[in-house]
């Protein structure tokens, strides 16, 4: 087999056969029989599921903390387990630049194959296209995912926040965002900024168990956590004040956020949650994700008030008040 | 808002929103209630589902005969028709190069809806992502599926073909391949090639309604026919005869691949099957498959054998044996 991939690995023939059977089964750790067949027959996960998709884009391919290929298990597992689902299968879909290294796309597979067993999800079925060099940046990567959704679940969706909940973060906010920039643009600081992904429904269930209060989660991952707040305003048709000092930054993103111009509120984060959760149950939660490796930095940064509706106010680290806006721009491209 | 996507569009910010609930939704007929949130939460379609994902790069978008849109919503349904499943929700995540046309995007929508509403499933969650200028080639889109399986279906696989078992194919081989070659290359034809891209469920459930030796399905999509005919070879252990004459093809797709230099075998098909029946069904079979408007070309082409494990076999019109070669290389990237 050559050593790059070519038009004919595309093409749904013997090469495109070799590559999945000899490259990309073996590195995900899937055998030959029915795995990656255009369709995957299973019993369902549950009466209920969750559905989601996700595409990757992210440049560099790899990063410190990270590469595309956990990144593309971790967000679908992610989106699935913020409504409450425990991710069960994954579908995998890549669009592959001609000339694309094939020991790198082995290197990949395995990232994938890894990520999967960390997130106690299966990889049932996927698609490989191949196009002409030029019509795509190296490697995007789609990934869908099913989870089961357990019987009685509360509804977990913003519009259930009510004045005097609690909000809640699991963790540092940026880390990602933060990486993927040094990588991008080979800035080098130490200690090196590690990006957080991470697979977040083992927190998620803790939490759900823990706490019968919880209204809704969020991953703040593109417009980072200011998105997340926004939304959650907008939904709920309520006021948040947030408390700058209480949100967790590590201090080196902080300091690095200056230095850079950038607000690590808008950073993207890919192993952290967003959480509103009825305010009397507030500490309980918190202790519950501090019980949990991803959230051992969880705190309260904020709650939920019936003045302002819509807007998110931050107390400011100098007592003021100022409206924490909904990212307009796009600051950071190709950052998931 | 403007009249072309920028990187604003795939930041997660208000631009993302904006292009979320006042084009893509609203072209696709989705309401902006939990519609296209990043997870669906909904109740299993079945005790057993079937689940797959493809990518689509076909260029040119628009091609006689269909889109992008339409090829996605299809593509997708169909891999979930050739297990016997029951199409019943898509997923839909586009990467969107900076640039590219709202109001194409907005058509697209629209087509991607009406595919969906005439195939009968629903596009319950999505993503959009944007690349700068030269990341990608205007647009790629990967659709993937959930399908419910009858209880008690017989398992649809080639190696659950026997000698005496009959080929069938539902109708003309190679449309869509040239005619999307064809307005690649601007070539203009009367009367003109149109791709044959329809949705396959409806057909399969009338012919396992009617049949109950089918032995497996696939649709002759990249690769065409030869492929499957390849891969029928190869996993059922057994040999395949093909008679030359049998095989559909329109006229015109015939004479342009002669001037042309192609083979229909080899051409991608997006609205046709290929079926391995009991021999003592092929005509019943074929009658079911010409029961629908989608099959009423449907005819048997050929044979399963002992003699010759893993070879596919054409009697040509001259009365003389030549291999089906697997192809191996690639003579028309992008076409789906």
């Amino acid at each position: 087999m050559s050593t790059t991939i070519t038009l004919a690995h595309g093409a749904g023939g013997r090469a495109s056969d070799e590559l999945l059977r000899e490259v990309i089964l073996p590195a995900i750790g899937e055998g030959t029989g029915n795995a990656l067949c255009d369709s995957a027959v299973l019993p369902s996960p549950g009466e209920t599921i969750a559905f989601t998709t996700d595409g990757f884009t992210v440049t560099p391919l790899f990063f410190p903390g990270g590469n595309i290929g956990r990144l593309a298990v971790f967000g679908t597992v992610n989106d699935l387990a913020m409504v409450g689902a425990v991710p069960q299968v994954l579908s995998l879909a890549m669009i592959v630049e001609e000339g694309f290294s094939i020991d790198v796309l082995r290197q990949l597979g395995r990232e994938v194959g890894a990520a999967a067993r960390e997130a106690s999800v299966r990889i049932v079925t996927g698609d490989t296209k191949v196009v002409g060099k030029g019509a795509v940046d190296a490697l995007f990567v789609t990934t869908s995912g099913i989870g089961s959704v357990a019987a009685g679940l509360p509804k977990l969706s913003p519009d259930q926040a009510r004045p005097g909940d609690a909000l809640l973060v699991s963790g540092t906010m940026g880390d990602h965002g933060l990486a993927v920039l040094a990588a991008r643009e080979r800035l080098s600081f130490t200690p090196q900024v590690r990006s957080d992904c991470a697979p977040l429904s083992p927190l998620v269930q803790c939490l759900l168990g823990a706490v019968p209060g919880v209204r809704c989660l969020r991953d703040p991952t593109r417009g980072g956590l200011a998105s997340v707040l926004n939304e959650f305003a907008r939904a709920s048709h309520a006021g948040l004040v947030i408390d700058e000092g209480a949100v967790p930054v590590h201090s080196v993103v902080s300091s690095l956020c200056e230095i850079l111009g950038l607000d690590p509120f808008y950073l993207a984060n890919e192993g952290k949650l967003v959480a509103i959760v009825d305010g009397a149950q507030a500490e309980r939660a918190c202790a519950a994700l501090r019980d949990h490796p991803l959230g051992r930095d969880a705190c309260c940064i904020g709650r939920v008030t019936s003045e302002h509706p819509g807007v998110v106010v931050l107390r400011t680290h100098l007592g003021t008040n100022r409206i924490v806006e909904y990212p307009t721009g796009e600051l950071l491209p190709r950052i998931c």
